[in-house]
């Protein structure tokens, strides 16, 4: 970075501005530094920017464009250039963007920039062409359209990412993804400074990548829902070209059916192998004692280490039950020949034959935790799906890592329970050395309830939230002020064309085969989808089930179920005084009553929502009793212990779940009932104690 | 086909209820002959496919597996059999899909299948694959989800298409199509039982192909927005297996900017050339002097005949001003020589040249009226963009044509103009032989003011229709009850992946940055985008104006100005007694006067909607003036010559258009306020004609 003595300069001011708390704007993720002047500085049609330094690479230059692209259709401003490069003089609004060199696409490359409105002119400078595009994102989260025009505002900010490795997994094996989601979602990544896809291409439910070595995968393992070569290039250059690397996962040797299906030679049991079309943990497993299994993958990885670029390749290594290995006899005297104790210990040799293949062709290793082992060279990184302390146990031993336990977001939490979730909390027991081991996370799009119409919807916008986690300092944990921001940041991915937004009032249209979805829409704000894997426990799904209900439809995150509580909080914490959360909260419920009525014809006539009565019903219940709640709590009034317990009794019945959906809006009606009952019962918490919970409902 | 006596049989009993004027159910388009039964024919979990004869292809296994997954999106039914050949028995709703064999797809196939639903079971049979594709895409029509679950009805149907080249032409040149336009866009064409893509892959504006014979055209002409030999074998595949045939056109030798940004050398006039980035007929054109040129066609068209199956190539040919060529000495001598009398003989002695390219490397030609004349071979085909005239015209002389006057869906016209407009009316001049020349016609989707966001709502709809009137009888001409149909088809499309419904209330969010958009929506009622070609006379636009406006949001043929409509036509010849009419007038002027204070703060706050303010005032004028007749006809007022001219006067101001909208309300109002004064006024016509019709408006 040229000009050091700016920036320095610079750092000190926006210390004393961070201490104090920087505005955050709609900015997701928040910055590192920022400092907010008082202008703002107009967009007008003269806007142009020009591209210096050794980094206008032809990277920069398509970042550029599609941020002008973005900026002219958000805006619906009509440039004077075309050819945005010819900069007419330096004007008020022009932007110039200096780049150092271009960057490297691997782990721990510089992304780091430093932007600075001024009235003066817009400048976005960093040391890689990569880091440029991370602060045009952040132009265009500044971009203001309302009574003053299209602005952005005086602004200095410095930012660079917390941790290096801040990825997104997708799963385009249990139900295959077309090329334009991985596209799209590239986008959305990109958008919020996420760096990684991680691309699970390999499960028992289907082979997904074309391979010239071992054709049958792709053949006969992916009912021809495979990506070609082509297409994966074209997907890498696509990631390439957003500053975005690809780490390719061939999950092994457990998750094995598909792989046998192809190839049954290299099975541990005798077969036949089909392709899976159910959820969970499946037997099939690769043999790790014949060498035929090696030749295999040596082939295979030599074709793949060509086709992706990356530096890693993951090779999965989870779930191995070990069952089809000690019920194969020469598998087992392989084990005792060799004096293993257990799969395990087989496994630990598996995954060492296979590194010596994968070092062989210059990738290095991820895995997940199962293939952690002392032994094991310390460039191969870990990837926790059982939590931070396996974690931090391999970062103690000198292994890298990132963590993924906490970032499902297939199991449908709420975003702030991602959110919240530190890979390196500010309490943490490392010491800094080992503290650098953990090198970010990744939230995992597991694909067994998603389709390529609804997972737009699970991803996004939570995983906006993750990667603001992945990014921003740790002191940014506002919880308010992220979902305020979030839904922001979730209206501008949808000009990427992210279908998370969309595509729900269609899906609506679909199950009523009507037009006029506002009642549904209410019903929506109500409940969320079964959280967990308990969808597949109420009812089976298979690859072939339909994924267009109303579990399908709705927020993994309800945001007015959100409001609601949030507005009894504060309601019960003002001696329900507040009359704007009173209102808002007796609005709510009287919606949420009167939703049963306004959905009556709908439901009597569509079979495809008939389960979701019974949660429409159980709405209009227990918003009846948040109504009778408030009237006591407004009368000055006040139950006994007969009515609670009549009430919490009917609510908690509410609970039941239909149609893998489930009221999410139970806890705050009982804070509110618990509430005009303070007097005969202990206190809230005893009185909320008393429920039985019901954690499972078929 | 089999069972002839069969045929023979339900024809007759047919054509009896034809007479009567079948019901048209929810089917567009409508079939031949259909009868239906009382009963409703219920679909359950058992439901299950099995196919026969010699065309149970591929194509037709992939038809089956994408009409049950479909059938289970829509009616979320999970069915039992996921490997759905494996009939278990032929229970109730069991169906059987007979196919007699592989399809060509060739001009003329045939595509006739007969649907037999009975408490028996379900009987698809058809003679082709290709015909048992139709029929699948009708079952799913018929399927109904009400209060008595998840029925087809009894019902026996015998279809075949009027025409057999029924197509929808997709301009990729001048904004770019992604891969995944072009195949949601296919399968909504195969969905109404459309079976020509013509894909326009080069014009003033790109080159779109990827060519290994000249690869400039690609590299130097398309901005890098191509698609690659694979993506367009991909695309032609996925055609294929919907049974639609793909059309290339490569315009010549007019329409020339990117053909000579490439390929200078091949120009008439000395350049330099650029990609032309505005709208309009352009000089660049083809030297066709030289023999470069064809040695250069030779080889491209050489390459292109292998990598397009279909037997057609599109040349173009249209809109070649001439004006480089009266430019040029040498082609000036070139003429003289040849004792031709100007530019039009020459594009005759070019076209024949390239013809015999074509016909060298198995093609048959086809072009725009222009490459119409007398001596070409009688195997050329005709596309007339000038009118059926000129159709008739080459029918008679023995040749074969098709007609797009009338269906250039990109002028914005409502969709009755193109529906009532038929390619061979029953009045036509022409005998049976010449008739029967009349091949079909083509929907065109020219892309001046289209980006892949906006795209598909200005195809559908409205292209259902047309493609109704390509395929169904000519009688079916009723256009409330097209409406109806298509309002209903419109939802079912949405289930392809089409964005026609979903993206509308995207863009608003976008203009707004708000997520109510309800008032938005109210307005965009009352509003269209301006029609024919006025967007670009209103505002200059170039490739890469936004096309992100109300404009853009707006639909072409607004659903609640044409209910309006309607009731205002029956309120006033009701004499303003039908009660219903005259409440659903009055709270839609109401809802539409009150829209410009319920949008006050958007437009305020909305920079992108600034332009749009007018619009919703005048909408607020307009709508107040309806009620002020409403007022006078309800209280048996009358109004005088002075009250009638004033609110012609602002009824006729409010015609302007603004942002390249303009309300499409205004006429109905002009027939409220004339209705009241009658006495006054000699007829409704003299009334109405008192207005000074606006044409355009700057």
């Amino acid at each position: 970075m040229k000009n050091v003595p700016f920036v320095i300069c610079l750092v000190l001011s926006i210390q004393v501005a961070a201490a104090e708390g920087p505005p955050t704007l709609n900015l997701m993720p928040v910055p590192a530094q920022l400092e907010l002047g008082d202008a703002s500085i107009k967009i007008g049609p003269e806007f142009s920017v020009t591209i210096e330094g050794e980094g206008g690479t032809p990277r920069l230059h398509g970042g550029v464009g599609r941020m002008l692209r973005r900026l002219s259709d958000r805006s619906a401003l009509f440039f004077d250039n075309s050819t945005f490069l010819q900069l007419k003089g330096r004007s008020m609004a022009a932007m110039v963007v200096t780049a150092g060199r271009a960057g490297e696409l691997a782990l721990g490359e510089d992304e780091s920039y430093r932007l600075t409105i001024t009235s003066d002119g817009i400048a976005l400078q960093a040391a890689t062409d990569i880091g440029a595009l991370r602060g045009l994102e952040t132009f265009l989260q500044l971009l203001t359209l309302d009574e003053n025009g299209v602005t952005v505002p005086e602004i200095a900010i410095f930012d660079q990412p917390r941790f290096p490795w801040r990825g997104l997994m997708i799963d385009s094996s249990r139900h295959f993804m077309p090329v334009e989601m991985v596209k799209r979602n590239l986008d959305g990544m990109a958008a919020v400074k996420l760096n990684v896809l991680h691309w699970h291409l390999v499960d028992d439910q289907g082979f997904r990548v074309e391979t010239l070595a071992w054709p049958k995968l792709h053949e006969l393992a992916s009912d021809g829902n495979y990506y070609t070569r082509a297409q994966i290039r074209d997907i890498i250059d696509y990631a390439a070209e957003r500053g975005i690397r690809v780490v390719p996962e061939f999950d092994l040797p457990g998750h094995g059916s598909a792989w046998l299906t192809a190839y049954p030679e290299l099975a541990s049991a005798p077969g036949p192998y089909e392709i899976e079309r159910s959820w969970g943990i499946f037997d099939p497993t690769i043999n790790p004692t014949i060498e035929k299994t090696y030749e295999f993958l040596d082939a295979l990885m030599a074709e793949m280490a060509e086709l992706f670029d990356d530096e890693f390749i993951h090779i999965g290594g989870d779930e191995n039950n070990g069952k089809h290995w000690l019920a194969n006899p020469e598998i087992v005297a392989f084990m005792d020949e060799k004096g293993y104790e257990g799969p395990l210990t087989l496994q630990r040799y598996f995954n060492e034959r296979v590194l010596a293949i994968l070092t062989k062709y210059g990738k290095r290793m991820i895995g997940w935790d199962e293939i952690f082992e002392e032994g094991l060279p310390k460039n191969v990184v870990i990837q926790s799906w059982r939590g931070r302390e396996s974690l931090f146990e391999s970062a103690r031993l000198g292994y890298s890592g990132i963590l993924s336990n906490g970032y499902y977001i297939d199991l449908i939490h709420p975003t702030d329970d991602h959110y919240l979730n530190d890979p390196l909390p500010a309490d943490s027991p490392l010491t800094p050395e080992e503290a650098a081991r953990i090198l970010g996370g990744e939230a995992t799009m597991w694909a067994e309830y998603v389709s390529p119409e609804t997972v737009d919807s699970r991803i996004w916008p939570r995983t906006a939230a993750i990667a603001e986690r992945f990014w921003s300092p740790s002191r940014v944990r506002d919880l308010e002020d992220m979902y305020r921001r979030m839904d922001r940041i979730s209206l501008m991915l949808e000009e990427l064309g992210l279908q998370h937004e969309r595509n729900r009032p269609m899906m609506l249209r679909r199950l009523c085969q009507c037009r006029d979805v506002a009642a549904l829409e209410v019903l929506l704000g109500a409940i969320e989808p079964v959280k967990v894997y308990n969808r597949g426990r109420l009812r089976k799904h298979t690859q072939f089930s339909p994924l267009t209900r109303m579990a399908d439809a709705a927020w993994p995150d309800a945001g007015p179920a959100r409001d609601f509580r949030w507005a009894v909080e504060r309601l019960i914490e003002s001696d329900f005084m507040d009359e704007e959360d009173l209102g808002a909260v007796e609005s709510t419920l009287i919606a949420w009553r009167d939703n049963r009525g306004a959905l009556e014809e709908t439901l009597r006539t569509s079979p495809a929502l008939a389960d979701i009565e019974p949660m429409s019903s159980a709405l209009a219940e227990a918003s009846a009793i948040g109504l009778e709640a408030l009237v006591l709590a407004t009368t000055d009034s006040s139950a006994n212990k007969d009515w609670l317990d009549l009430r919490l009794e009917r609510l908690n019945a509410a609970r039941k779940s239909h149609g893998q959906v489930e009221l999410v809006m139970i806890d705050p009606v009982v804070d509110l009932v618990c509430a005009v009952t303070l007097p005969v019962s202990m206190t809230a918490e005893g009185c909320r104690e008393q429920e039985t919970p019901v954690v499972e409902h078929h």
